[in-house]
């Protein structure tokens, strides 16, 4: 037997007992004749003492472990002198009568530790050692007790969870696929799934009531930011219900993995329209952990010969600002780098106008020329501005000033400490559009995906306004975050007609790429609905990881390469002979 | 809401109830002034009852109901007066005053019954219907649980589920992988893995102790017999370990399941080592639901001229036979119908000499000409033959001979029903040989794979005499087939590359394919060990399925297809350029 228990569970009530521990050598240290051997394994660190006095040869052996080696000692559990109470074990330690070195280890090419010495590069290639970091092993064990938690709570709620295939169909939803040759068919391709949309609808379609998944999804995007390959999602299914239903289930669930996981709660989720989403916060994923909403000045602006503002209401713009609380104090160059802040380019403002409500009771503002210290306050009062405040306006296109906005009031929180660490906003965002119109090109595509049925109050507007019409369709936002979107499907075989035509899916393509799906619609399809849960990002937020890479196991960096196994590679000439497939000079 | 209750879950305590129900039309029948309709959703069939006398124009919309229909009604649970005691639903019915159609159904290609009309193609090509057939929905849900109990189990013993990539390095390990072009390095590919083997192996090596998941497997092989190109498979692993404490572990968890799905003790599991079940089962994966071993008899043949039995034992070959209980009266053609089985290419048996012991007390036999009775009551004994019993004995090469005899068995307790149904064969095949050698070439193979640790006693013989060399190697087998597959692995590096050595991988290959693993065991690999169970035919034996079809939600044919959703398929040039890659003419 390798071990009589783990290095994390010994105490003092097991002091006496002699026991056999194995585990890797964390740090060794002589001491006065003594030599003291930090040894971990996955669920902690127990001391052993080797003495000089009791067996010189033994504490010199102990003496010569290096770093990593994996060990087996047998032992005494005896109370420590000088004790570690921030440690489970740290009362004890074990009084070692004979070592075994199982496995040496040569120097590790980083520090393993939390605070490592390696850079993210060189951690991916040696992810076998990355993992040993405490950090990142204990996110991975959260991870399992996350999906765990999730398990229990739709077992306990019927829902069954069925495996759908990753060779798949080819029918672009909007991302690229991964293909995979087929050797038995030269010429065609399976594609890997950018999700189980489809099979799991046609799941409602056979009855199955309620299905879920934790599902493997993969979509060749370039890899920006914080994207991977390949990625795992909380894939959710349910028969006869309204969105209503969908709000209670998941917001159970979500409730349910916090207790599990982080023992908090929840309480009642609140519920955001899109519209006013974007209207208060610039963003359909806000974070609600602080204030300082957006406010729109366009009905309340003073009369002035001020230009920018002028032309950008006049133009159908919008005008409007944020009130950066204690903020009156910011230097010029702070100023500078708000104001660059939003003109880069994805957000693209002109500038920002700033008005300080000075703690000596003065107001300054940089349109100190176009409006005069009365009408400065009448803005303030929109924004209850109080002394010490700065308020900060752009103009511009609405969906400009929003985002810019949105980004600038996170930018605002994040500079000023305004977010609890420990606090969580969880809600919902309700009441999408159905349709999005492309700004440059006028054309209409889906804002989610070509399922999600509309409001069926609003398909008056189907054919006159599309953009008018909602779609019955959610996101479940935390911190600022989407970790859930979802919608009540379409099962009716002619709105599915109606909107794959609205965006531009000819009858052809319709019937070769979703003909199954419209044909299942044919024989008795239950209303349904139903989500997805993206689990690398809800593990990240409440694991405190700072990329999804900091909660998978074996990650891809941003040119989609595995650098431990050094994927992907060439292969054999063979292997794409008998695929028929061959490689473009 | 769409309804209060489900179709399965009302019974008398809810007598007077009002309530709405939703889900299919199973059947509707007129009889004198009524309409009843069975409702049904996947929880049970919920009778529905509509009154002539009560409401005309809905007894008339009801009789108007198709099969498959999809309603929803509200109405009032009644005490039936004709009760159906099979379901729990029968003492029940809803006089309904009110339904909604929710979706009609054309007449479905295939009846939705147990015993369906259509075959295994139309009922792949319409798999959301077929799936609604109860049979096919119960195995679904009894996988389902199946899961749900291994992971309890699992979680329980904690273990740790991890989620290991699917986007992996081509290394071939026996199968052929399926290939996956990168488009952001082009002439790359990645492969789908044929398990999650090494990666398994590095968590341990990372120190996560205890990892399980139930994990994806792709192999691209003609898809002969049982298989499907990707398959799921409960993958586990586990760090300082022996043999034993898996066996212990893994004999737990089969427990476990077969407790809590089949409500079924299975007591202690037997062991058997390799050779021995080949020696008297004929197979490395006997069932032994029944008896009937198979008796070798070289060295206790009484002399004879006859020249078959004396060629073979002369040329280092195998006389063996089985008893037939019961079978002294086969006819002529019976006894002709086993001859062929036994002669058939992949078994190639020259023949079948069998001796008869009839009621009468007499002794017959095919070989009277070389044997007298004495003889052939001699060889008798040996079989413990008992009036009434048939003799069947063959010879050849060794594994000729046992593999013709050890699929005799099988079929003769298939003829004589000699199988109880209810019975349950579950035992650990043990030392198995590290390297097979193959009986053409005289190549040296690896009978499981090349990782697995040989017996460390028998490093001896690695270079004089290898396939003497024992792996520590096991297989769990259920009524006759391998459900579980596993080892103690291999964490010496020079071990490993000795192994990979006499596989005939070159040191250069070794560096390519594995050096990553290689690498890992420089730096403090703990002993481990682990194994997979085949989730999909576990579940088709609990669940009295008969393929690995029977219990997956979207199969592909034996060709690789997915008739309902046609994929393979081709796919846009664009996409193709987008991979550099192209499909050869």
């Amino acid at each position: 037997m390798y071990r009589t228990h783990t290095c994390g569970e010994l105490n003092l009530a097991n002091a006496g007992k002699e026991v056999t521990l194995s585990g890797w050598v964390q740090k060794t240290r002589a001491l006065g004749g003594m030599t003291f051997v930090d040894l971990r394994d996955r669920y902690g660190i127990t001391q052993l003492v080797f003495n000089n006095d009791a067996d010189v040869a033994l504490c010199d052996r102990a003496n010569k472990l290096g770093r990593e080696f994996v060990i087996q000692v047998k032992g005494k559990v005896t109370e420590r002198t000088s004790k570690n109470l921030n440690i489970p074990t740290g009362e004890i330690e074990i009084t070692v009568n004979e070592l075994n070195v199982i496995s040496e280890s040569e120097t590790p090419p980083f520090l393993i530790e939390n605070d490592s010495d390696g850079n993210e590069e060189l951690r991916l290639k040696y992810r076998y050692l990355d993992i040993r970091r405490p950090q990142l092993r204990d996110r991975l064990i959260m991870r399992a007790h996350i999906i765990r938690a999730v398990r229990e709570y739709m077992d306990g709620k019927e829902f069954i969870e069925i495996e759908t295939p990753n060779l798949v169909k080819s029918t672009p939803e909007g991302a690229r696929d991964f293909l995979v040759p087929s050797r038995l068919q030269h010429g065609s391709f399976y594609a890997l799934p950018q999700s189980p949309q489809i099979l799991k609808q046609l799941l409602m379609v056979a009855g199955m009531d309620r299905y879920y998944q934790v599902a493997r999804c993969f979509r060749d995007e370039d890899f920006r930011g914080d994207r991977q390959p390949e990625f795992s999602q909380i894939d959710c299914e349910m028969s006869f219900v309204h969105q209503e239903d969908i709000f209670e289930t998941f917001s159970g669930m979500i409730s349910h993995v916090f207790k599990k996981v982080k023992h908090y709660d929840l309480g009642e989720l609140p519920r955001l329209k899109y519209h006013d989403a974007l209207k208060l916060y610039g963003s359909d994923k806000p974070d609600l952990r602080f204030d300082c909403k957006i406010v729109e000045l366009n009905e309340v602006l003073p009369a002035s010969e001020f230009g920018v503002f002028n032309t950008a209401i006049a133009n159908g713009g919008l005008v409007a600002g944020l009130n950066a609380k204690g903020c009156a104090t910011y230097t010029r160059k702070q100023l500078d780098e708000l104001t660059e802040f939003v003109k880069v380019t994805h957000r693209g403002l002109g500038g920002l106008v700033n008005i300080r409500f000075n703690e000596d009771g003065t107001v300054k503002s940089s349109v100190d020329k176009f409006y005069n210290e009365e009408q400065l306050r009448q803005i303030g009062k929109v924004f209850d501005a109080q002394k010490g405040d700065l308020l900060l306006i752009g103009s511009d296109k609405i969906s400009k000033v929003r985002k810019s906005l949105g980004d600038l009031r996170l930018e605002l929180a994040k500079k000023n400490n305004w977010i609890d660490p420990k606090a969580w906003s969880v809600l919902w965002i309700v009441d999408f559009p159905l349709f999005e119109k492309d700004e440059e090109s006028g054309e209409i595509t889906f804002a989610h995906h070509p399922f999600c049925s509309p409001h069926l109050d609003d398909m008056q507007y189907f054919d006159s306004d599309p953009t008018r019409v909602r779609a019955q369709t959610y996101d479940m936002v935390i911190n600022g975050n989407e970790i859930l979107s979802g919608s009540i499907r379409i099962h009716q075989r002619d709105i599915q007609a109606r909107v794959f035509g609205k965006l531009g899916i000819t009858p052809e393509d319709q019937e070769s790429k979703f003909g199954f799906m419209l044909n299942a619609f044919r024989y008795g399809a239950p209303p349904h609905g139903g989500c997805a849960f993206g689990v690398d990002r809800l593990v990240m937020l409440l694991s405190g990881g700072e990329t999804i890479r900091d909660v998978m196991a074996f990650p891809k960096t941003a040119g989609g390469r595995d650098l431990m196994m050094d994927a992907p590679t060439v292969v054999d000439k063979k292997q794409l002979d008998e695929l028929g497939i061959s490689v473009k000079a």
